[in-house]
Parts: C-alpha cells; structure tokens; sequence
C-alpha cells in the first residue's frame, strides 16, 4: 500500500494494556526543488502528486507569474536518491519579466512557507487587493462541505495526517480538492490548478482548508482572488485582520454542521 | 477577556437552525522582530507573551547561540502601532561570534519558519547530531499527558485555535508549557527556556508537540537534545527519517490512551 503519497511502516502501537507490532500508512515528506531556468528558486517540503499545480500556484502566491501564459514549461524529475530533493524546472514564456536580484531579497526578507512563519507586515499588505464584492452564496451549503470532502480526503483517510484543500467556483460544487502534509502546499496546488485552467484570479467560489486558518492561507486566498476562505478550525487575529483588508469572508470552525463567520458576513445569504 | 494572548470579538454563528451573534475568543497572531545588534535578522508571526524564551530559542535552532551566556541582553518592545512588529533586540556577549554574511546566506537557502517550508536537505541534516542514547522512560507514564496537559492550555481553552509544546525533564513531570499559533514558535519557546536554565541542549527529556509532528519540530528538538519527541497528531516519513538520524525516539498519536511509536523504540520501558 506505498505510493507517491502515502507509505506504510512497521510500528510499535502502545496502548494501558501492553504494546504490539503494527503496519501504520505515513503521509510522504519530500523535497521539491523549484527551478526557473535551471536555476534554484527554492526547495518546499511537500507530499508528492500534482507537482506542475504546486510549482504554478507557488510562483503565482509569489508574484512570478500571473497567468498560465507566463509559463511555456515545467519539466518534473524525481531526485537521483532519497536525499536529493525532485525538481520542477519552469522555462518562463519569453515576455514574462523575472527579476532575480528582487526575488532573492524577496525571499530574504519574507523567509517564510508562503509567509507562515516570518514576515515583514509590509510585504504581507503588499499587493492584496480587495477580492470580488459581489460574489454571495446561501450559507447552508458550506455546512455540508465537511462530510462531502471528508470521502474525497484519500490520503487522509488512510494516514489520518495530512492536510487538505478544496475549491468550488460558483456553482458551489468542489472542482478540485488537494492533500499535502504542508497546508499551504494544499492551498497553493488549488491556486496552480486555477492558473492551469486560466482562472487564476478567479474572482469568486470558496476555498476550503483542513486545519486552522493563519495569516499565510488568508494571503494566499487572497491574491488567488477567492472571496470566501472556509477553515476546519480557528482564525488567528492577524488572519481575520488581513481578510478584511482584503475584504474577504472568513469562516472559521466549519465542522459538525455549524460555523463561525469572522468577517465579510454580508456574502452568506440564509 | 482581552490579553496578550487571547482576544475578543463579535462574529456570527452559523447553523442549519440560522444565525446569531456572539462573542469569540480569538488567539492573538503578532510580528516579533528579532534584531542582533540594532539589525534584522528575521521577523517572526507569533502569539505575544514569553518573548525573550521565544528570541533564545530561535537562535538556539538557527545555530547563532549555544549557552545563556552568548548573550548579554534581550530587550523587548511593542511595536508603535498594529502594523508595526514587536521587537526583541538582541546584545551577544562579547566573546560570541556573528557571520552575519553565513546568517543571511543560510537564511536566504533554507528560507522557512525554522525549516517548515523550504529546506535544503543538506541544512536540514546539518548539525543533526544523535541525542543521548542512555534516556529510558516507563511507556505508560505518557500516556497520561494529553489529560494533564490540556489543563495547562489556557489560550487552547479559551480559542480551540492555538498549538502548544510542553517538556519535561528526567522526572517525567512537565515543566514548561508554552502555546502559540504557530507550532515552531512553542517549540522555540521550549529552547528558550532550557537555554535560560542552563539546560540546552539538555540530552534527557521528553517534548510534547501538539498537532502532527513535521520534520521542523523533529529539527528542533534534536537540536535540544531532547531524546523523546511525542506528538499528538501524526508524523510525516521525513520527519520519521530525521528522527531516525538523529537517534530520537519519536511518537504520534499520543491521545485517548494510546499511542505509535515509529522510531526509537528502545527507550521505552514497560
């Protein structure tokens, strides 16, 4: 039962009346080396599958590129061995501008998993732009959401730890639902499948994640243009801060048929 | 009931019956700026409170101190407004050595909040040296700690939206508890104050982790020297292969009464 997403392993499980031998299914951690013309952008720890998705949504979150267009190429190769990182090289279209000298002292600066971890607030504010005001939908649907993914959460079930990301557009129906161990993997493989399908930003729909909602998957919500960010668990202050200069709706604790609207109330319609 | 760690705010509660207004505690998310000298090194997302454990701890795991006594002094003062970071300034003693061309490279590659995004793997394994092989501890005393820890979470308490890390020496009994919304952030704080105690790194001991336990936190801990990493939720196979490097013992799924022990087996007693 190993695959690119998930590997099994003999382990000890211990419970008040002894211990015993199992096989326990593993969420899968590797390196991915992401490449622009041969040369090393950066390496994200991520669970393998959808590695063109992850690459594209990552550079778009960054500001590299902002249309499929911006991109003739990216070319996949698993590492030589376990400790060498997979590579994603990404050949950029002609006319899109790349401006190395500004990306390093971007990644200097920001030194962050899509900004989870250290940030300047600056560049935090830096290019969110208020997300579509128009965009509404009933409330009632979200709260089917749990038990709809729950079935599509593949590597989940079978790890019960990795994280996960939906998008539905307007329809309200998921499109897309992606599983890594780094939620804001998850999120940017959803943004990379918006920019493949040329919707990127998309202007519209809910995105969905597991876990709870930081600052970074607000930003990330954000400049993919998605209205409404739905989390399974609790917003933190700078989180809700950022979504409403974004102008966004933020749900927070979406699970056992209940939610808490954070900000931007007036998209949910009863 | 607004502090620190914890604030408040009107939201709307959503459930099939309809909506209503309420009350909810919100954990606090703040930029922490650490500054060596009057310079930046990083900024940091956290949840304010033990921000002089959180500074040491960080540099601790970034490898820029060793002991209590590399550093003179940490000064710690709030930002001017909402947007402008915290700062922790940072005076080393006189004897300690600072590359800050080294620092800023090893920021610019690794480039995460300690090491949770992108990561050479090369830097992860860095400085990976085996804790200390002699720590044995009785399996069912861990057992209890998801009951007698939840008690010390007071921010999860009032949030449901917070991670925490605890550790506990030879004794087995807990003696720190540090929560945040950021997982590497409580982990540091946990650094911090076994380096303020003279403890780091502290070759016995247990770090308790809430949430799943990724390759950082197995990072971290092996940089303390804590034998024994026990998280509540699961492990990823990067983060089983680094604890297997570095000789840890490490354990998932500590809760209800039962737990995996995917490396490191040997340390536990019956």
């Amino acid at each position: 039962m190993s695959d690119a997403q998930v590997t099994s392993r003999r382990i000890t499980r211990v419970t008040r009346d002894g211990s015993a031998s199992a096989e326990d299914a593993i969420a899968v951690e590797r390196a991915l080396e992401i490449r622009i013309a041969g040369r090393s952008l950066a390496v994200t720890l991520r669970t393998p599958g959808h590695d063109r998705e992850l690459t594209l949504g990552f550079l778009a979150g960054e500001g590299v590129v902002r249309s499929a267009s911006d991109v003739s190429d990216v070319a996949l190769r698993p590492g030589a061995c376990a400790d060498e990182p997979d590579v994603a090289d990404v050949t950029l279209a002609p006319s899109t501008p790349l401006d190395w000298a500004r990306l390093e002292r971007h990644f200097a600066a920001t030194s962050a998993c899509g900004l989870c971890g250290r940030a300047h607030l600056e560049s935090l504010r830096a290019g969110l732009e208020p997300v579509d005001a128009s965009f509404r939908l009933p409330a009632a649907r979200l709260l089917d959401w749990p038990d709809r993914l729950r079935g599509a959460q593949a590597a989940f079930g079978r790890t019960g730890g990795i994280h996960a990301a939906a998008f539905a557009g307007r329809s309200l129906e998921p499109e897309w639902l992606r599983e890594d161990v780094g939620r804001h993997n998850a999120v940017d493989k959803i943004a990379g499948a918006l920019l493949d399908a040329g919707r990127y930003p998309v202007g519209e729909g809910v995105l969905w994640a597991s876990g709870r909602a930081g600052a970074e998957i607000v930003l990330k919500a954000a400049r993919a243009g998605i209205p409404v960010l739905a989390a399974v668990g609790a917003p933190s202050s700078l989180a809700i801060e950022l979504a409403e200069a974004a102008r966004m709706t933020l749900i927070g604790f979406l699970r056992d048929g209940r939610m808490n609207v954070y900000c931007g109330v007036e998209r949910l319609e009863s």
